[in-house]
């Protein structure tokens, strides 16, 4: 699911880069033009270090949804983030679809590359909405940003007052809430998680607040063999939504 | 499987302070007894940043295999890596032990972050080795141990001239070796993981080398969902070693 936005057209992209350069993630250019405009354009998004990507015309018209491109498209980073409200209506809005809901709730992670990392994962295991407390955890930012490798722009991303509200909501829902903790008893591999389910993961070293966990409907472990006892927060995170997408594309757990 | 060493009693951990306190990874230490030459220790290592773990007598003769400890145990990081010769050996015992391997072969990482995590997730998902080139990436140092949080020193670490001569002989053995590539046709989760196994990760960015995809029986990737094209070389680790624990403690693939 990609909330990217999109500023097309040469005009528009201009006053972009004179006035909001920063907020570019990335410039589709059509370099096959002999336009001096466009080339000035492409050259001062150079100088400023932004990405530019070669694109077709029909490419471009795919990406912005216009036809009148005028040869350049610049992504913009998302304005701004969801709010509970927003994050509620997105979650009705999927449930009505009948798509089982991935989220993952990062309940006060402190260190933006791992923010960063986690977005990443998220992404790239399709997940609907990453939700993170308003205090006392990392928010978006350029670190963020450029470890999530382009997530950080595209990802639903919603920052919450109470966690601990939204894992509530969210079970009237009908969303399981898995939270992951060293100590519990019960494995990844033995859940099903093929309807729609929420991860919590906890702060990086300390783990899930007790009063969190307490409010998960399933604490689940990783197996551990050697001799360290957790793993990194971006590696639990991907390796907990993978067992998702495995057991939803390819096989559920069979006893589950 | 640990192969930390230990430095046992007063003398020798004062000696190690003086004169190799690099090598400590960590002090376990007896902190109920008022002996002013164990206090005089344990204050000259936190005035080094050496992580001092509390630990009684019962536990610290347990540690280091002495009833003489005196108050003091040091844990030092191994002496050296392995070598091919070493690593050959390693194999052999497991697999006359009639032990499925998991082997990880990291061909170029260059990042000592995401070494030290790759290690990390290593030895949690009970890796039997890990595998890198002489030359041309990042090898063991501070911040590959901090960031393997104790796994750098505990994991056995082979260094070798030549990857691909590696992969031969680990395929002469009955070794499968699989490749991970983002433009692979089949997903990770179509293959068997249940028997000998090695995972080869390419280099961040550029991935795996040419002559190295190659040789790999073959290639797997993970399916991508959102806008970003490949997962964090220690996140993509992390899903691929866990897809092989879960398929050894829980349930094999049905159809592969």
């Amino acid at each position: 699911m990609s909330k990217a936005k999109y500023v097309t057209g040469l005009r528009a992209v201009e006053q972009l880069l004179s006035q909001r350069a920063a907020e570019i993630v990335k410039l589709y250019a059509e370099y096959q033009t002999a336009n001096p405009r466009l080339e000035a354009v492409i050259a001062q998004a150079k100088d400023r270090g932004i990405e530019i990507q070669s694109a077709n015309r029909a490419r471009l018209q795919q990406i912005s949804g216009e036809a009148r491109h005028q040869g350049i498209v610049a992504e913009i980073r998302r304005s701004q983030t969801l709010d509970e409200a927003s994050l509620r209506d997105l979650v009705e809005k999927a449930l009505a679809d009948e798509t089982p809901l991935l989220l993952l709730i990062l309940d006060g992670i402190e260190d933006p590359h791992n923010l960063g990392a986690c977005l990443r994962t998220a992404d790239a295991a399709g997940v609907d909405a990453v939700v993170v407390p308003r205090h006392g955890a990392a928010g978006l930012g350029p670190t963020v940003s450029k470890v999530a490798a382009g997530a950080a722009e595209s990802i639903p991303f919603a920052v919450v007052a109470n966690t601990g509200r939204v894992l509530g909501w969210l079970q009237d829902y009908g969303v399981t809430v898995f939270g992951t903790s060293d100590a519990a008893g019960k494995t990844l591999y033995e859940c099903d998680l093929t309807a729609s389910v929420a991860f919590v993961m906890g702060r990086e070293h300390s783990g899930l607040r007790k009063q969190i966990a307490e409010k998960c409907d399933h604490l689940v472990s990783l197996p551990m063999q050697g001799g360290v006892s957790s793993l990194n927060v971006s590696v639990a995170t991907g390796v907990c939504l993978y067992e998702a997408v495995r057991q939803r594309q390819f096989s559920p757990v069979p006893d589950a």
